[in-house]
């Protein structure tokens, strides 16, 4: 198994927002830090208004959880900063020792239902705020983006995550970590695969081409290093006039060494005319072996439409637009408080959907006949699943579905016990692979790229009650 | 002076595409490890078309080629994925020691010229590619965003980098760097902070509300351990009713201690309607001093309709759209070849502007009588800058300009010389000054949000000729 993100540093107590800090020295004033706490972390809105959302970036986030330490360096530091000493001697031996239930990686999710679940005292449970925020947002929206990708790809063509050179910074190694999660089958992003045992896939840039005195001693150069896994870039100089001519022309030396050219790449032009006519010009010279494989700014939407118009492309870079998100940046995550000290807790909001639900919960999913998602309902923990009826529209009471006869599961595991790691999948292409058994059981509509058919969340009884009550309370409080 | 980005992972030289490597065994195949190239960094077209880009993200670069090696575990890795032993006993051995070519970090930039110029051994030159456009282009996108929220924040108001939450994984931690040098005058992230030296800044989340058993005990309590530094948020519950009347009993409170309460900070709702009746609740309490914060979705055109509006708001908090750069999560700079063994190289394309520019150049500034910035022309490297005389249009060649009488200068400084990094600014906020600087003289028009005045660039007619010479060359090759 791979070291993970964590052999990147060990000093994690420091990948955290200021606040979280100054937060929890103002809890040990107070003599919080045994005072227990529920937090929950949801986003409120799809992405790009997607159907559905792959969760990922757990194996990441829990490693580094368990990393989620002080050196003393950074006491030091937080001294200079006009952190209390008492405060100091409590981080010094800090180390998380909570509870964490989350989804497995891989799981298809929705908005507005708690998906990880963090119980621990007020300050452990509060300093990990920013550190599950930056790295199940990042991850989860990535692995979204791939998985889509993986829907117009189908099964028999792959894509390979490109994105490296236009990710932000060192996040693009967690970024091509979401990739394989959500179905790239292989990266070039070294790092990455080192990191997190990802598979390779690169062959040449132009500078290749160019350093050579023509195009076709340069292919012949690399066709000589590489005759088993050959792969040429035809668009250095004219793609239809020059690189696949000069390509065909190495393809039929491999030959006559018993050898096959895999593949030429494309990385310009219009790719649809340009893939149709190299592949005729491959064909017409034998070489039906010979695949075409296409990476310039390709996202779900572009190789959709290279579907729609029958381009015989066989495998795709994608770089850009997955490893940023390009068309939404950013999934929107947030972790709220649900319970204190055994008492539900609430933030409000003019902005009903901005008001967290109440308490300590778990999501169940329910499943149709057919072993489909039905709907998904979030129920208080202390609610015997036997007593499972309905569940209600989150802000329509009068709105609801009755889910007795269904089949249920409930949607997180607990995957951190004590501060101890439970058995979990680390391996994004076993990941993958679950990702791709779940989203056969998400209804074809909710896959839908436009206007995906917005798959139903309901609330209990019990928790729509509580949520009420304690809107009501403060209602009162705040008009007083 | 902090130890910088290089302290989180000792083994850059995985920081690569994989392509990077295999045309790297090609060429050591091929004995070219003693060859010289050149390759120019440049971007083709400028983000969310911004009028200029800072350019960043180069100290960072530099100390992360200091440490581009292989370690022996990277090498054995490399065995594994089938590459020679004669190649990886050189990698074992391997360090950049090469030149690089670059503009001040903060300094104001334009596409399409050669910003970064890169002199070396051709495999040298080519592996540290996907670093430098993975460091460059994140840094310089995010800089620059951060650059035209001064342009409308203005001398007297600072922002704060909020972003952690929302970055892209490890990314955030560079992103907050180059928020720094586009102007953000503190972060939230308290790793960055520690790796870079920034100032920290951050209070309370709703959570710390919620935890207390009502609002006015929790922000009593919060003035109780932070009472020189107290801000309060004010819109856990009601913002009106709840948050700025508890947070004026607490600012009296403070009062009768000596103490100011320091500002109170609106995280929802609309910030505008919010901030003026908090302005004048505070003002009615006597609290002129107190200031007001404001923290939700904001980037530079959020700020600008503030401002238009008139919003009494002293201090922003930016974070998802600054820290992803929303808008354009991309600059798509880009890493070509222009010399190799002495010989200029081009890469052709369709697209006009696609075509790179030949040989080893030099891009210069150009200044009119008050100092602002004229035009940039690039030069050959052999052109003495007493010879220059006009500078001529990208594409057409019968437009030009007269640069005989203008006071000019390089852009690029030499700032690694054979593998040593020479001296060059690392404190963000001296760069961010230098920026600051440096935009006073870029002509107003090209500040413009909204269809910037496109600053020109011209090519030396010595330069234009060797482009067209070598287009015809290959045009002749590749219709034969």
């Amino acid at each position: 198994m791979k070291k993970g993100i964590l052999s990147l540093n060990r000093q994690w107590g420091f990948y955290t927002d200021f606040y979280e800090l100054t937060m929890a020295q103002g809890y040990y004033k107070f003599g919080m830090q045994h005072k227990r706490a529920v937090f929950d972390y949801y986003f409120r809105k799809m992405p790009c208004n997607v159907g559905y959302v792959v969760f990922a970036g757990l194996a990441d986030f829990l490693d580094a959880v368990s990393g989620f330490i002080f050196t003393d360096e950074a006491i030091e530091r937080l001294r200079e900063e006009g952190f209390d000493k008492d405060f100091l001697s409590y981080l010094k031996n800090f180390k998380f020792q909570g509870d964490i239930y989350a989804p497995e990686e891989g799981e298809i999710v929705f908005n507005n239902e708690p998906l990880i679940v963090v119980k621990g005292n007020v300050l452990e449970a509060q300093l990990i705020e920013t550190l599950l925020l930056n790295f199940i947002n990042y991850q989860s929206l990535i692995a979204t983006r791939a998985s889509r990708i993986t829907q117009v790809t189908g099964p028999d063509r792959v894509f390979s995550d490109f994105g490296f050179r236009r990710g932000h910074g060192l996040g693009a190694i967690q970024g091509s970590r979401a990739a394989a999660i959500g179905g790239a089958a292989s990266t070039s992003n070294v790092m990455a695969a080192e990191t997190y045992g990802l598979r390779l896939m690169g062959t040449m840039a132009h500078s290749w081409i160019q350093v050579f005195d023509d195009e076709l001693l340069a292919f012949r150069h690399y066709a000589e290093v590489y005759p088993d896994k050959c792969v040429l870039l035809v668009d250095t100089y004219n793609t239809l006039e020059s690189g696949i001519p000069n390509a065909i022309k190495v393809g039929k030396e491999l030959a006559t060494q018993g050898q096959r050219l895999k593949a030429i790449r494309i990385d310009s032009g219009d790719m649809a005319y340009l893939a149709r006519r190299a592949r005729k010009m491959l064909d017409d010279a034998g070489m039906q072996y010979v695949k075409i494989l296409s990476s310039n700014q390709l996202d779900e939407f572009l190789i959709r439409s290279l579907n729609l118009q029958k381009a015989p492309i066989d495998g795709f870079g994608v770089g850009t637009q997955l490893i940023t998100s390009y068309q939404c940046p950013a999934l929107g995550g947030v972790y709220k408080l649900s319970e204190f000290d055994g008492h539900p807790r609430l933030k409000l909001s003019d902005d009903i959907i901005k008001i967290s639900l109440p308490g300590d919960k778990w999501v169940w999913r329910f499943y149709d006949a057919q072993n489909r998602f039905y709907r998904d309902g979030i129920f208080l923990s202390e609610e015997p699943p036997a007593s499972f009826s309905k569940v209600i529209h989150p802000t329509y009471k009068s709105m609801w579905t009755k889910v007795s006869k269904h089949h249920y599961e409930r949607l997180q595991h607990h995957v951190m016990k004590k501060g101890e790691i439970l058995d979990i999948e680390r391996d994004p292409y076993m990941i993958s692979r679950y990702r791709q058994q779940r989203l056969k059981q998400l209804p074809e509509e909710t896959q839908r790229f436009e206007n995906p058919h917005v798959y139903k969340i309901g609330l209990s009884e019990e928790l729509w009650n509580l949520r009420d009550k304690l809107i009501k309370q403060h209602k009162r409080y705040e008009t007083e």
